[in-house]
């Protein structure tokens, strides 16, 4: 049986301040990000999501980001490998704390915003990121882009990892997404998001915004939660998912 | 066999900034308390602080702080307990992980500065630290001043404390630290300073500043690295104590 | 003619993160307090801010706060009045700076959470606040508490101060606030609010929770934004301002 | 009368982090580029730096970096050139501030570390700071690389610059600075760096490192006051300047 995990951004309030609608969120994805507290959260806000992560069943992962509150870890910082090795480090022992204390267990570990992006094509920050998480705890998996060299590195560390595919945006001949800043980078239209995820899950490849098709693998999905419009959509990429016979499951369940 | 254990604040560095004299302190103790990015250091400075302590066969303990890094964690806060809760339990957790990277384990905990000092006297705010500590490891030890609240919520939350003694300073009859702005609070003269250290480690009592004799619990005595007087009086206290037949050895060694 | 200032709490969002309804709140309001990025704020919401403000004819405030953006500046932090003076003088410098690039002029200062409310009882450390807005700028209006030391300060150091009341906070004999912690603190009434608005502004008096009547200062009245409900019930306060005869101007109008 | 301004970092501690001889350096200098917060400073040590600088009469200048204390803003981030704007009239407007309190008034602006290197080279992020510097008050000097970016956009915006040169550094046939990480980068011999000081701000040119002579504008010297060594190495710079009959004068004095 196919299987496949979604998995979506939680824990990215801070302070006074409220983002997403994690409880209305957690019950439609299978695997949490919760942010650590440098480019979001605060350890309150950490606290309260592992705690309704794991009331709700839904398998919790450290969300790491470049510190960078202000900018939310999006904007690319020049963070040497033994920089983000111990970023990671730090990050996901605060997280993996409020897990244990909580009575849980950390799955997994998905890199933030910049970062996430920067380590999909830079293999030695990939590598400090993948020895970060191995040697925090082994048995974590790494969530990386599919293809990229995040992925790579886990293997290399000898960690499990599970290759993140998205629903809205179109990908180029290497495998890659397209930029955000070319046109056709989102696909705006929800069913061929739709299209595009189950070719994915399913057959293992993607049409690429000019027209090729490439294989890719499809492990977990990146699930949005901000608004009742990406809600509702996320609640029929799982109908849809269902209907084609793809089991929805937590990726600690099924990754090897 | 009377026993003590010698603790220092280390890894307080931060970013380009340098503070103490780690290396050279090591040796003289056998518990190092490293500072978790709150207060003072951050996740570069506790990676090296931590392979340096193992490599020194120095015990390992988080020393969490208030996030105050420009007030370095020494002016009060008014902090909830359940805010306490959440930033020992964060900051334990990131100072664990690199202690496990390295291939260590976490012995204590000791609150930091203003974090400490209000524990000390508010029962609520030192359960809170206590159940933190408990939640992420129960095997820790709380350090704790000696007859605070924080050493009785150690009892509370089924953990054990160790009872924290200073050489340089004077007491109340009360068994608490004559506070800084009084005459008397510090003590200048070492020989007055080792015996004190000397009656409080081998008889279980002090002198107070007003003459009373009372009894003190001193599992591990304060010490302090920030210069080379310092580093030659803690040489001192060290040979003054082997003298005097007391073993000088890690907290969780000798504490039950 | 009797005059009166209604402020606000603006530019308290902070990066990806939004707080307020200020475009609908700055017609409201005759004056703006703008968050200086130490409690809530960064460098481009100010700039946003202060834009939007000029546009609107609202005159601008500084609101700096202590340190503390996970607490919002709520938390008593425990600050000399030296660092007051300076944490002071940098905020409202960063802001009379987005003010004065965008072609207008800074007209007040409002302490904001618990520096404003340590403030009013502390005399040295209103001292301490009242030079650092004399020393920037002697022209600008420090607001205070009515009754409270911050007003006091404000006269010892030579500069204009405006005395704020609440409408939805019940008083005290002594002509400070009931705690929010004791019952009757808040005035849930719409109509009871509005009365005491009118009686403290038209006749300089207010009813007590316990039933005196005293006198009190009213140059500026504290309106909130946060919620549709809100902006409603100071639409209302505004029309029975007005009913009364009360001129609704900025305090630097009319204040001496 | 040919002349030349002589600056360096200063005001770079924070809270109880010390760096830097700022004392023994001031004397050395004609201006002095104070930190602002971001990369590094604090309110009170702005105002303390601020104070120390009016009192030896060296002239004041903002140096603002990017918001990243742990890595004292030398490390890259994509900031926009709105972000960049803002971030610069915030640390202008708190250090011009200071200056204000104490009686004084600001001379100049250099943006430190990557900003700095990132503005040489981007002509959009330059132009961004000039027009916040001419923004903030038109009568700043802007400090730029001598024929970088930054010189052109002051040029471009309408307010006075200041081309700066190093002592220390060998150049490229462009004009640029050989990068740190090539051979030859750093001039290491005392008297090399002398010498290409007096070429520099005397004959206006200097040779690169392949040996070509080239046309430079050298209004002001960068020195370091980090280390005894640099100390007299300064006060060496110093007298052979004086000794080719070169005036030492603060940039706001000889710069049109």
């Amino acid at each position: 049986m196919i299987q496949v995990d979604l998995n979506s951004d939680l824990g990215e309030s801070f302070g006074s301040y409220k983002i997403g609608m994690d409880e209305a969120v957690l019950p439609l994805v299978t695997s949490a990000n919760i942010a650590c507290g440098f480019h979001a959260g605060d350890p309150a806000v950490m606290q309260k999501t592992v705690q309704m992560a794991l009331a709700s069943g839904t398998a919790i992962g450290a969300h790491p980001g470049l510190p960078d509150l202000v900018g939310f870890g999006r904007r690319k910082m020049e963070v040497s490998p033994e920089d983000a090795y111990c970023m990671v480090v730090y990050q996901v022992g605060a997280l993996a704390a409020f897990v244990k204390s909580a009575g849980g267990r950390l799955q997994h570990v998905k890199p933030h915003g910049a970062l996430f992006n920067m380590a999909a094509k830079d293999a030695r920050l990939a590598d400090a990121i993948a020895a970060a998480v191995h040697d925090v705890d082994d048995r974590l998996i790494l969530y990386g882009l599919s293809g990229s060299e995040l992925v790579k590195a886990a293997g290399r560390a000898g960690i499990r990892s599970a290759s993140e595919v998205f629903a809205d945006r179109s990908y180029q001949p290497d495998g890659s997404l397209t930029p955000r800043s070319r046109a056709g980078a989102m696909i705006e239209d929800e069913e061929a998001s739709i299209a595009q995820v189950l070719s994915m899950v399913v057959k293992h490849e993607v049409r690429t915004l000019s027209g090729e098709v490439i294989p890719v693998q499809a492990d977990t999905l990146c699930v949005h939660g901000d608004g009742p419009k990406a809600l509702m959509f996320s609640q029929r990429i799982r109908t849809a998912l269902a209907e084609a016979g793809v089991g929805i499951k937590a990726s600690g369940e099924f990754i090897r």
